[in-house]
Order: C-alpha cells, then structure tokens, then sequence
C-alpha cells in the first residue's frame, strides 16, 4: 500500500478542514503525489417512516445548489454525541418526528475521493409527531410508491440520500414495487 | 428564495476550487451567512455488464480513506469532453472494457451541502474487453447476487457508487433477489 508521508490543513472554515496528504508509492509513479480532501463532522441521514408507514422527507433550500431540495433528514454528528443521537436529534428538529429507536443500517464513505468522514445510515420504523420541526424546512410525507417516482425522476437527487436508500433496500428494510422481473427476464405484462 | 450576495474563491488545487458564498435571508435569521463548497468538474459514474452478464467492479487504493475501495468505475469530466465521453474513457481506462453505447440514467448532486458539481450516472448493458486496464486498479466481476450482498455487507461502503445502484434500482435497470415479500407483509417461507 502507499505510504502517506505527511498531512497539513492548507484552509479552516468552521465547518470543516481542507487538508492536503502526500503519498508516495501511487502506481505509475514514483513522485510524491499531493491529494486534497475535506476533514469534516460525520454526517447521519434517516429513512424514517411515520405512523402510517409514509417515509419522512424535507424540502428545504441549499446554497450550494441554490435550490430548493427533496431529501431525507440528515445532518452532522456535533461535538459530544453519538451518531445515533446526532440522528434522532436531527429528524426531531427538523419535522418534529421523535423516534422511539433507531437501527444503525450501516456506515458509507460520503466521497472516496474528497472526504475524510463518514455518512451514519439509520433507519426509523416507528415515530411520533411531537413537535413542529424548523422553520424554513417543509416535510413532505411520502408512500413507498411515491419515493420510487421520485427517485427514477430525479425529484430526490442527492447522491447520499441515494446511498442510504440503496442499503436499505440490500438489507431488505424497503421493497419498491416490482414493474419488470429479474433482470433480464421478458416483462410478461 | 435566499439571495446569493457574494462568490469568493477562497483557496485553489489542481482539482477543485474552494468556493464561499454568502447568502442573505437564509430561515431564521437576518445576517449574512457564509456557506462553503467545492467547484469541481463534474463525476461521471458507471454500472457496466460485461459479456457475462456481471457487474464490472474495481479494488483500488483511495488516499482520502488510506484503504483499498471497490467501486464502480468512475473518475472526472475533463475539459472538452461530454460526461458520456467522460464515462466511456473511465471505464476503458480504468477496466479495458470497451462500452458499445452507454444509456445516461441520471445526474445526481454528489453533496448538496458541500459540492457545486454533479455525478452523471450511465448503465452500460454490453461491454467488451479490449485492453489490459489500468496499474494499481484490479477488476473485480460480479453477479447481481454477489453485488447485493457487497451492498449489505458494506465492502462496497462508498455512497456516490450506491447512489447509482439505488436510481439505476428506481429504473429497473437491476433489480437484486428478494428476500422479503413487499414492505410490510409476513416472509412467507
């Protein structure tokens, strides 16, 4: 494997640190080649469902992309909690849904190129509406069905949240409703 | 909508540029905030068969993570390409697998909080090998049943490549073996 050879942060922002590590031994070269990524706070993001088995969804605006976004609660792990607090905390301020518990679904690299940390995937089965979420973030409730629309016409297109509904599915906690059979079958209908 | 007030670059690498944008009238206060991302060319992404009908994966090591990753071919948009180009070199570059035609299935945003780039993801039904790939990328062949449980297990961990799987999913371009009947319902077996 190649050896890092040192780590400096080139920018500090107060959400995160740009670093750059040295890395001698790529392949295909013997120069000390210099990558950059983003040393930041874990992030969590939930699939939770409500009380009537309707996924929990947030529209909210994003300056990055200077729009406004379809996407599940998500947010950073703070100082002093765990990822699953950080998650619970999260879906409760932002729509106001607590979760009795939450299942740790599995732990993704949000960039494997970009970012040093880490995307916590939960899940949320079962919740309760407690309180009215934050200002400047609209739930939107939404049906198994309905997800699946949304995410085959882009309507949900951040890759993260992407990510988590993928594991969810490989671990058999969401079934989209089949339109064709396994993959390379005739549709028969 | 919040107005962007101000663009700055704030610190420039050979890769991305770091981007501050101040925005005014973000919910629930009246200041100025600063939100910072990276300004990047854009990802491409690609889910590949080869003549075998499995899925063409590759093991390589990723300084961000200092670990060796499996993933789905993936790289840049260079300048003067378009991102089926983009995806077409990649895959070739990376695997030496030569895609007659690639389908463009979707343009996701890679980090909605943290980057102004997109992630253009294509499925390529057919492929054939033409070429040795690349030093340092070992391919790695899988079926759909063996992918999904890459998925669950978490040796495929990083969340851009299952973004991919989860629109390709939504797009029943694959659909993994169910273990469960539909959400909700009594496993029958």
């Amino acid at each position: 494997m190649p050896d890092i050879t040192g780590r400096d942060v080139k920018f500090r922002t107060p959400w995160f640190d740009l670093v750059s590590k040295k890395v001698k031994g790529m392949p295909g070269t013997t120069d000390i080649e210099e990558y950059y990524a983003l040393d930041m706070p874990d992030y969590v993001s939930v699939l939770a469902l409500d009380g009537s088995s309707r996924y929990i969804l947030v529209r909210q605006y994003r300056p990055a992309t200077e729009t406004r976004t379809l996407e599940f609660p998500s947010g950073h792990v703070s100082d002093g909690e765990t990822p699953e607090e950080a998650a619970k905390r999260e879906l409760l301020e932002e729509t106001g849904y607590l979760a009795s518990s939450l299942e740790k679904i599995g732990c993704l690299i949000p960039d494997t190129g970009r970012t040093l940390n880490r995307l916590w995937c939960f899940y949320a089965e079962s919740t309760e509406k407690v309180s009215g979420g934050e200002d400047g973030i609209e739930v939107v409730l939404s049906s198994a069905d309905d997800l699946s629309g949304l995410v085959s016409s882009l309507k949900m297109g951040h890759a993260l949240n992407l990510a988590l509904l993928a594991l969810a599915q490989a671990k058999d906690l969401i079934t989209f409703p089949a339109r064709t059979p396994v993959n390379g079958a005739e549709n028969e209908e």
